[in-house]
């Protein structure tokens, strides 16, 4: 099996906190990223796929159709946004990054088909990662 | 004259619209970047100084010093915040990149004396950055 | 002035070599870019252009704009070619980044107007870059 | 077991294209890949083999022997080349990344030997890679 | 499971060498990293830890935790250190990065209970890295 | 003139600390810089000359050989050695970067002749560093 990885960068803002807690409590589990209006990241998502080498094009999958999927599904629906956006892609839920990282799983793992979804990896700043192997 | 340069990163939500324009306007002249409730960046800061080198230490600015000045004057009033919060750094400016390196030059320049102000350089992507010389 | 700096990337191919030496002087010469049926680069151009900040809208350029003409003048004349295209860009000119940098400042010069167009910096690979601003 | 993981990049010309189909087929499935006379890339080549630590030394290969190795094996054969030389180390293939990651796999397996080869992966650009495991 | 990665640095001064070696064998197994008085690097340290998405927070552990831990544990004992100090965190073994690696599992893997330590990665250079998962 | 730009790298050990100063005060100057036996860094270097372009060559100067003075002059100097060493580069100084900027423009300075130099740009980590125009 070769795996294929496609990057993909979306800017987009978002603020954690739950709406049943106060300002206190949201400070105490979310820390910085629940204060006030919110902030935002240049969020960078590596997605990456696998499956065998086609013996006469010596490719994988149509890394064309790969990049436009991942803008139509992904991009599209959170580039330049407020991911805290209740009728948005996280569907009301705290957009962490762990949640995103699920979410984009869900939206894709059927329409890579026949390819086998292997990994979605998403760098919140250049420090913070999440990785998510649908397990 | 050396030259020396600290780079301080800050993650903010913005959104850059007109008021007393229209949703349509706003998006003609700011784009993606007018939509919705707004979105954010890791933006990465450098900021230069010039000055001449002390024959003693062999440094020309306490780089100490200007890590906690940085973080002081800007990093702290800028991170994890909205820039288009209208009491905030910006005092209501549209938050573009240019305006917001103006208003860090103006935020420094006293403050480094007897050293001189050489640039502030911002990157909103990695593909997209303003330089400022004070001039 | 406020300046701003956009980046594109292109890949292409290129091979050093004058057509009136042989292979023993192009290499001493070129050295391993004058070798064999040519090799290649993803090319990284930053262009940086000067202005003034518009007091309404904060910014120095439509960047849209900015990106479109790049897209237009550059990337779609130089990504996925081969440089040594003797009709193209570099008009049979030896493809060296130096050459390139000219030739990108000559096609974007007039363009950006009423900008002053500042500087042109081509990198080749992550160690080798060039820079121009005209003079 | 520890792995360790040696970096190596290599400039090369490519072009995506399978001689029995005509321009407007190979455009179909390999898109601007297959345009014109190629174009070409900096790809960064992580070669990651795994053993076990030595007591002694506290290494678990002989990084000078390794970067010595991939030289020798894979940066010499590739470097400032045109991947679609058909005698050279892909043999006729068509010049894919996917096709370049077993052809690497392949050369290197046996001679990293007491070592384990554990992983080829290969940036054809920032945004686009291939992983290989050898399954 | 999610995974969730953090990245930290630390500068920090290394010679490798065995001290019942002379310099001439020294130099045979390590290579320039046993010349003279040492060297030193710029270490980038990534750790992963594994976990279940807590349903009410969306976050797989408190990343603030994390770092604190990570600073505690790992930075404040390696950062602006020589790591041959035979007193030191790894206590007179050879500083190479492997051995590196395995004692800093050995410092975090308790102490990131309940979570699973996944992965320990550390780029000595760009061009060399090691990863280690524990087994 | 048209500049071109060449990056190397060495990795070096250093402490900032003035042998007639106790521990307390060189502490107070170069904060965790001064501690203990030292630590290092992973320089990065940019050496940038100036010169017209060879109307016949399309190249400034001979990359090859301002490769091969960087690598003599520079790097065979300063990689893998600690830059405290009396008799070595700095010649006794206190290797702070400014200094090392300072040094590395006088070793160069006639070497690079007929271009002029231009510029030294040293980046002792991703977060600091000195630029150096030889005024």
């Amino acid at each position: 099996m070769m795996m294929v990885t496609k990057r993909v960068e979306f800017c987009a803002a978002h603020k954690l906190a739950l709406m049943n807690y106060d300002e206190k409590k949201n400070y105490e589990i979310f820390g910085k990223c629940s204060k006030g209006r919110g902030h935002g990241h240049n969020y960078v998502l590596d997605v990456t796929i696998g499956g065998k080498i086609d013996p006469i094009t010596g490719m994988v999958y149509d890394m064309k159709a790969l990049k436009r999927l991942l803008n139509t599904e992904i991009v599209d629906k959170l580039d330049h946004r407020d991911l805290n956006d209740s009728e948005g892609f996280l569907q009301g839920q705290v957009p962490t990054t762990e949640n995103l990282a699920v979410a984009i799983w869900k939206a894709l793992e059927e329409k890579v088909n026949p390819m086998k979804l292997i990994e979605v990896k998403i760098w919140e700043t250049a420090n913070n990662s999440v990785t998510y192997r649908g397990e």
